[in-house]
């Protein structure tokens, strides 16, 4: 008899199906009426704002000053970037329009055209950059540090809830500084805060590295990347933090007075982590019973379910329950405790499907013995454990920390195990090329393969097997080799692998 | 001599005009280059921060729970309204296409034509509704308690920062409940949070209030309003709470089993505040020479400035500073050490226009004795208080409880000094009507005054006096009279005002 799981598909069947399964059945956001746009619903968005809490706390720390830029971009900056791009296109949105009015026959329509047409922000180096120049005049107005936290749009083609939307959440931050050196260094602090922020809190190890030019950000001179592998073995981009040189300074006229009394362009990075670390998070740690939250970032801790079968016993019950709630809460833990009229089995797979780190019942039994079950999400539903109440609440943290190092190691355990140094290109293509037809997704993991820094070799190989070069790996000791597509000398090796 | 004052002109000589040389003079915020809208610079943004801060506490206290919705709202929503509403005219922005292409002129220009247009959420009442009527189903889903903080967008012709702008910053609150009692009740209740906020954070005394008919938000069965008196005796309304009766849950077919076993639609109440809440702080406490920020909202408390005559002193100078500034940042204040070159008159000059609670300088001969010199921004300029250290740490928080408080007195003297019971017409158009025609602005106040209920008694004195009912306040105790203007049974006193 096959195992039942709480979420259809199971991984193994269909992963893409499972993830949206996994986030429908935990109640994180749908999809909008708007093509492409989410609604982030409470469970996620409180992922969301524990993310922003402890993030924004360390840009913070780093002197980054929060602040708030429009929306609206207007459409003749961008001029000054297509000049720069052939086959300019940009899929976003464009207002043209300031009123809606009833015409003649009774329908709404679009008025009050815009002289000059205006974009909904797809980031804002342009509009910041525009300020800067306005801002910066001397050394001494440098660095000039500012993190925004905002909306922004890309009209994507093909969206996935957190993964991909036409509107997403994110912070950007954006830098000037007085020397290269130092902007480049601001740009590598970033990404190694992003690792850091994720590995702590998210539980998710990041590999850092820089990536190829082939995928660098148009502008930058160097692009930064956090790169993690899901369950798919895919890797997913979880952030990236941009060295632009002087080349946006230049653009917008960034330019300051140097110490020595000469003119120089601002140097400049941008680094920002988006609505996706939610998507990251749900692919990488959750299993067929639904979502795992990590216990750092979870939209609650603990629920405590009451377990009610007779009316009279309920004020004792209640009364318990919520007095453990309190004494956990001020602990710093949030906690639920469910009183809605449910079966007590259907109640308990919802929290399962929820993600939420602990569940503990209360029934009088546990209370004549002053006792309380837990239930970890890390373990199989059925596992109970019976404590006195003393030992639940002086553990609590204990459990929790467990819990947090436990999905974080299984995450590096998994990642390893599917990374391999590859040295053939017959062996590359073999790693990369699905055993089983039906399930074209599940192929090798990363290969740290040598590569000769020719951009036509990873075009060659993107078409043949949809693979990319995630990055030039900051984490391992780099040897001089042999490029095995094209037998041309490698500085090193590089992560090959399919993609989000 | 005329006294010198740092910003020009005085709120005497030209009160509209000073306000916008206050926010400039603060660094609090700019125009950005896009028409109407603002950036909000990291003194200003860092005040908005701290309301989201302690109201987003205050209402999830009371269970809301924050999510997010998209920015875009298909323009047939807006045609279910436009229906009801003659004359409809949205002054709102309207996306038509979703991509930029060169075209064979080498014109960038939109492209991708959308089938149906998307609106800039003016506000979300239309697609929260929408996800609403999918989330409720029975009397067991109510009631729903949703709050989101996002951007949103309406076309204003005449802008000015913070007060009215294109984009602005705000919290929506929504919700949805089983009974009329219980949704008249909350709107209540949100409109108590607002003030007691206001008034305990911001140090504004708030009048809190129904609006009129005629100054309701359409589709709202009644809207509560919070207005405050600016120091030009205008009226600035502060925020709204409205309770909607069951108007949108009829639009959007938000429906609920009752626990009979009927379908019943909800009763809903929306309620929100903007970055509108920066303009009313600024405009009430601040004087001739720039930004006065209460304590409890101050973007910092105090700034250390280092008086340093001989580069010799320095570093015994700047440790002083750095060791003071860390105990009082123990005690959780936010604290400045402004170590910048710069003459020290100009330093204490560019702090006071910024509305820092409070300067403290320390040069040797304060080490020396032991002590530091203590500025308030609540006393004159030259006022210096030469204290011990120790008096100065053990003090802290009093100084501040004590210039909080005595904000918010000082708005509520005056308010109370330009606040009249007025009986008859004549002493009604003597009190708005200005004695001195060059200061067209400069009128009576508040008019509480008896008003028979007839809206057209309120369209005349709009239009001859630019005066409006900004509401039928809380406060006081009503009793019975006679409309001074129609000579018909009043049911209560009113509140008239000139308004922004």
């Amino acid at each position: 008899m096959p195992k039942q799981t709480a979420i259809t598909p199971t991984r193994e069947e269909n992963y893409p199906e499972w993830y949206q399964q996994v986030v429908k059945a935990a109640d994180l956001a749908e999809n909008a009426p708007v093509r492409g746009c989410m609604v982030i619903k409470p469970w996620g968005y409180r992922i969301w704002e524990n993310i922003q809490r402890v993030l924004d706390g360390k840009i913070k720390e780093l002197g980054h000053q929060n602040a708030y830029f429009p929306l609206f971009i207007p459409l003749s900056y961008f001029e000054r970037e297509a000049q720069h791009v052939s086959g300019f296109a940009k899929e976003c949105a464009v207002v043209t329009h300031h009123r809606l009015e009833v015409n003649e026959e009774g329908k709404l329509v679009p008025a009050g055209p815009l002289e000059e047409p205006l974009i909904v922000r797809p980031t804002s180096e342009m509009i910041i950059g525009e300020m800067f120049s306005k801002w910066i005049t001397s050394y001494r107005d440098l660095p000039l540090l500012i993190n925004q936290w905002a909306n922004v749009v890309r009209w994507e083609m093909r969206t996935r809830l957190f993964l991909r939307t036409t509107e997403f959440l994110w912070q950007e931050g954006h830098t000037v500084h007085a020397t290269r050196e130092e902007a480049l260094e601001h740009a590598r602090t970033m990404l190694q805060v992003y690792k850091e922020f994720a590995r702590d809190y998210l539980a998710i190890p990041f590999i850092t590295g820089e990536k190829t030019e082939s995928e660098r950000f148009p502008g930058a001179d160097t692009t930064f990347t956090i790169e993690a592998m899901m369950q798919d073995c895919k890797a997913l981009q979880g952030g990236t933090s941009h060295f632009l040189g002087q080349n946006f300074s230049k653009a917008a006229n960034i330019r300051f007075r140097t110490q020595d009394g000469d003119e120089e362009y601002g140097w400049m990075t941008s680094w920002g982590i988006t609505t996706r670390m939610i998507g990251a998070l749900v692919m990488i740690h959750s299993d067929d019973d639904g979502l795992i939250l990590p216990p750092k970032i979870a939209s609650a801790h603990a629920v405590i379910i009451p377990v009610i079968h007779k009316e009279e016993v309920k004020p004792q019950v209640l009364e318990y329950c919520h007095s453990l709630a309190k004494e956990l809460r001020e602990q710093g833990y949030e906690i639920i405790v469910d009183e809605r009229e449910m079966r007590g089995g259907e109640k308990n797979w919802g929290w399962v499907k929820k993600g939420i780190p602990l569940r503990i019942e209360v029934g009088p039994r546990d209370i004549a013995e002053n006792k309380a079950v837990l239930m970890r999400r890390d373990r199989p539903f059925k596992e109970k454990e019976f404590l006195p109440r003393d030992e639940l609440i002086a553990n609590f943290s204990k459990v929790l920390d467990e819990m947090q190092a436990g999905l974080l190691q299984r995450a590096i355990d998994f990642r390893e195990k599917h990374s391999k140094e590859i040295d053939t290109k017959e062996d590359f293509y073999a790693y990369f090329t699905p055993k089983n037809k039906e399930k074209p997704e599940i192929h090798g993991g990363f290969a740290y393969t040598h590569w000769c820094g020719d951009p036509a070799v990873e075009e060659q190989i993107k078409k043949e097997l949809s693979v990319t070069i995630r990055c030039i790996p900051d984490h391992i000791e780099q040897e001089a080799g042999t490029c095995p597509f094209t037998g041309r000398p490698s500085p090193g090796r590089v992560i090959f692998a399919k993609s989000y």
